[in-house]
């Protein structure tokens, strides 16, 4: 599979793997094993997490996978997030929601999932949301004591409009290297508000979140979710493809900012369309299409 | 007439002439060649086009003016516009409306102006409107090998925000000379999102397109309408001033920023009004006046 | 009281008193002197005016006062704006209401703030609004020769967006010290939009005009603001703080880029409340709160 430039020593599979609903699916260690296995096969070597998936439980499940056959930590990418503070029964310190970006969050955020996750390194580390109350002296110490330990490679952001990442990233020794952001044929959002373009001027590749837009496509019976269905169905009929699914996996590929969309499910027919996406090439007006099909209106 | 430097070796007259509609007019040849010589006499020596005005017929219109007498060639500076895809009966391949900035496209649309015009080069090529989906090295290519080739002086923009002009710019090896906006009195989005303080801060002077607001305010029986007609009428009197339209040109000669307003009239009278506008000095609380009466609230 | 270094040879208290009503307490200028030494006892040094306060009184007033005991001047900061203009008995020349950033308007003004305030000198002179009809280059010249004279030390702006803000600064020799902006639990804009990301990509602490929110968080009955209200009670009990006005200060105090309120109060309990604000310690979980409590919901 093509694999995408994330730094100097870190590459990442074009396509990525997301565990954030991995407990939800009630799947055995071996299960679990199964599906890293099934992954790699298809070349996807790089996995999405964060610390709260699953209430704080998916890295722990994911570690225990990944400790059946310890030799795979090599053979994959492990993306993690820090920065939400959730209430939880697996942390019940915690008494209401809300953002810590502390020098001492932070640490012990990536503590324990270096624990969990069962493993001495995290390829990526991301600060999940923007925080309006973040002291960036705090965020840059934690990073560089992180990196200086050998305990997190690389660090990034994830749904960080411009001006947050411009102000984090002027106080870090090191640029961010991704900025993860929901993008889909139904959330335009940060493909038009400038958000997608800084990735572009920095020359990051953005990974993608809820690249299907939440499945609201699939089952909502609104107008637009309507229009952009019978859409992706015309275009994926003149290319061939049967599934809706990869025609939008289709069209996040086509943009040169390199997305890199990350497959949320446990099914493997589902991990593998997105896989097959890549064989498919969008054309321009098609692209434009489905652009329109969701803004309802044609560009001026 | 006062002359704006836009580049090294390139200056613009203060007004412009905008051929969008010429198609319109159903003038000839011949008497295209007057309207051309009418603004010559008047001091417009900067002609603004479009490969997409008047259904792709508009350049050709104009070229075939200019070979009337080609001498005048040397006399004018010609900008034009691609990246707009439009159903045409001139281009029967395009079956649908979206943008193009690959570099293929901006080189064949480029070329089609070339011939179009009957030029061997263009003064001023912009990208018509910002493309969600373009690849910035591409158009950086297409730029070089345009500008390599002596066919292409210098590259702008039209319509772009501020990040979206800073992304490409990032890509380019010369900085883009101008940003061509809307601006007028009925419509101030440009002069409060931070667009027209872009152009303050790279010094570029922005052109003006739809300076006059298509008309509205001379035709339109709504609030606002009504309002900036009667604020435009006063100040006109003022100044001395009967007729709106030039109340509109002394109004945006005014802004610090240097915006060249683009006529798009194909009647002696209008363009006249646009160049006499130059003898006339507006001041600022006529303009914050005027600019009120548009908001249609006093500034904070 | 703690203090921030503005500039290398300017340092401000961390609260500041506000002028701006100063003629509606209809002070003598022994109780407007009375006034400024208590402030000087309780640690606060600088004092914000402008030139329109008051209908371009308050200066004057302070002015007044200063002169009972002109050995006070090198003991505080004086901080003021311009590029407003007012219809007022006092400046009868006016006649509507607009912004003037010229290089005359800008000297003007200046010389009337020094001759009101009996001063030879301004700490920081601010430019009042963004004006959109600013040109830079005088704006530029002006600071020059007002520095050059020694009558401003220092120069700022207030209620700038990003765009404004770099736009100025780009034409100036030296940068930009603060943006005064109204910062409050009520009003979270400047929070959200990227305002203060900026000052604190460029290390400057940024003043907060109205910080109680203009008092509706303890007048209006709207729900924001009995939700607000009872959000800053709960928490002033958890922080052993009876006063609502100075749980405000803590939430603002507690913020990493260093903001500065200012008091607009003229009497002694309020301005020692927000002093006192110092002494509290509010934790990310109470900002957090606080925050979600003036939007309404939670954060993603």
């Amino acid at each position: 599979m093509e694999r995408i430039q994330i730094a100097e020593n870190l590459s990442f599979s074009r396509i990525i793997h997301g565990l954030w609903r991995l407990e939800d699916w009630k799947y055995s260690s071996k299960e679990t094993l199964e599906l890293i296995e099934y992954c790699l096969n298809e070349g996807i070597t790089t996995f999405d997490h964060a610390d709260i998936y699953g209430s704080y439980l998916c890295e722990e499940r994911f570690g225990e996978a990944l400790s059946l056959k310890p030799s795979l930590r090599d053979k994959i990418e492990l993306v993690t997030k820090c920065g939400i503070v959730l209430p939880s029964k697996q942390r019940p310190q915690h008494t209401s929601h809300y953002y810590n970006t502390s020098y001492e969050h932070i640490l012990l955020s990536a503590h324990n999932s270096l624990k969990a996750l069962k493993t001495d390194y995290i390829d990526l580390l991301l600060i999940h949301r923007p925080d309006p109350f973040m002291n960036p002296e705090e965020v840059a110490e934690a990073f560089s004591t992180l990196h200086r330990e050998g305990k997190v490679r690389h660090f990034g952001v994830s749904n960080f409009k411009n001006h947050q990442f411009r102000m984090l990233e002027s106080y870090l020794d090191f640029p961010l290297v991704t900025n993860q952001l929901e993008l889909s044929p139904s959330n335009l959002e940060n493909f038009l508000d400038g958000t997608l373009n800084l990735c572009q001027e920095k020359r990051i590749p953005p990974m993608a979140w809820s690249p299907l837009g939440g499945g609201s496509i699939f089952t909502e019976q609104d107008e637009k979710s309507l229009r952009l269905h019978a859409t992706l169905k015309k275009v994926g009929e003149e290319l061939g493809i049967a599934e809706i699914d990869k025609v939008i996996y289709s069209w996040l590929l086509a943009h040169p900012a390199r997305i890199m969309p990350i497959v949320g499910s446990g099914k493997k027919e589902r991990i593998h369309n997105a896989v097959d996406a890549l064989n498919y090439s969008i054309s321009t007006e098609q692209w434009f299409e489905i652009l329109q099909s969701s803004m309802g209106h044609e560009v001026p």
